[in-house]
């Protein structure tokens, strides 16, 4: 059986006009038989977020979805929570802090139960947050770069459906570009990807189609010649790279995940 | 006979603790025989600045430095200005409104003066805007990039000294990367250069040095397989590229401007 797609969303995605990216999730959501449900665990408000989606997704046509409301290690054991899930076609994992994810579902039976569902085909989604998780690890937070500071990424492990890339959402808006390229410089194996707001990455096997207003970028430090971090006389910590490559996505643009490659939109 | 080097600085460079870029300005400017000379053009104040300089350079043992107070295209083809440029052993280029350097003096005696003095060994130094000119080529503003803003580069002739380099400046600190990134889309021959604060490249016929405190970022398009501004369905103006390749180099660095490539330290 193949794995559900993904639909990876950069965060502030449209909900009443346009709605591009949250229409392809219902489109996606209706191929399989089952409820959407939406997984407020990042959001401390999983009530108010959880009907405003369950509000859009009924405007596109998808009148059956259930809030996934898990706020403890605990529900992510419960059984009424996983015959929730079991009966989903797709899920929809909202925004809010990416670290309450880790905490209260990574290594529970609510994990596993994911990992069985996506394998069965099931639709994964986020936004911001959500999107961060879908990666093996994840960047929770960066000191911004200033004369007095230390640029530094911290990193987390998120819920490991692509295990070799890191995501990153909010991207051109908040200037994360410096985040993702340290992020990238420890961690070489891995692929960064920095989504923009309203703008979504669509992954179905080893590829995946841009969708949506803005860019993504994509950040490669596999054929990198050098990289250090080097602490000059003046104390501040800096990074040295060499030869990564740099692409930037838009609507329409396919990319190859394993030759790590941009398929022309004609090919 | 050899060009004279190029100390091209990030804008905002120590001046009275450390000062390890404007000590090396002095240590090149003292190799030759003559006065330094303070070009305020770029900005607005240049009584204030071109004194500030003076001081600095006589705390680093130059006590022979001029201001060179050209705020209008007939100072730039005044007989004692260009007399007294005539002297110098090194021109420094203050930090201002790039495009004021443009306007007063791109085309005139004191321009094709400049150049001449550069062929016989004259140094060349610039910060912040006074860095931005030494290319063909510059960036002068660009919109930030939000939800109904397109982006866009606006571009300028700079004095011309480094033909293939688009260089900017305040580079991490004001998140240039997208606005640099943009520019060498659109002018793929160049190579672009986003110097940090207090930072400098030196460059010496076909190669260069950094110093000082943060980052050099170097982008190159030119083995580009793929560049497009596309039009989202939301309007958007986004830009597509694809094997673009980025480094960021830090203090003791050296690059290779023919080869584009990174030398590395011990080499």
């Amino acid at each position: 059986m193949k794995n559900g797609k993904l639909l990876i969303i950069g965060g502030a995605e449209e909900k009443y006009q346009g709605v591009t990216i949250l229409r392809k999730f219902v489109e996606l959501a209706q191929q399989n038989n089952g409820k959407i449900g939406i997984l407020t665990t990042a959001t401390q408000l999983p009530e108010e977020v959880g009907n405003e989606y369950k509000e859009v997704f009924a405007n596109l046509g998808a009148a059956d979805s259930i809030t996934i409301d898990v706020d403890s290690r605990e529900k992510a054991e419960d059984e009424n929570i996983l015959e929730d899930v079991q009966s989903l076609s797709a899920l929809f994992i909202t925004g809010g802090d990416q670290s309450r994810l880790t905490k209260m579902i990574t290594g529970t039976k609510l994990h596993r139960l994911f990992f069985q569902k996506w394998h069965e085909g099931m639709v994964l989604s986020g936004t911001s947050a959500g999107a961060s998780i879908m990666g093996k690890h994840m960047i929770v937070s960066a000191m911004t770069k200033d004369e007095d500071e230390i640029l530094q990424v911290e990193m987390d492990q998120g819920f490991g459906f692509m295990h070799t890339l890191l995501i990153d959402q909010h991207f051109s808006q908040r200037a994360r570009f410096d985040r993702l390229l340290g992020a990238i410089a420890g961690n070489p194996d891995l692929m960064g990807i920095g989504i923009d707001e309203n703008t979504a990455i669509l992954v179905d096997g080893d590829r995946f189609e841009v969708l949506g207003e803005h860019q993504v970028l994509i950040l490669d430090g596999k054929d990198s010649s050098y990289v250090e971090v080097t602490t000059t006389e003046e104390g501040s910590e800096e990074l040295t790279v060499s030869n990564f490559k740099l692409h930037t996505l838009t609507s329409g643009c396919h990319f190859d995940l394993k030759s790590r490659k941009l398929i022309r939109k004609e090919d």
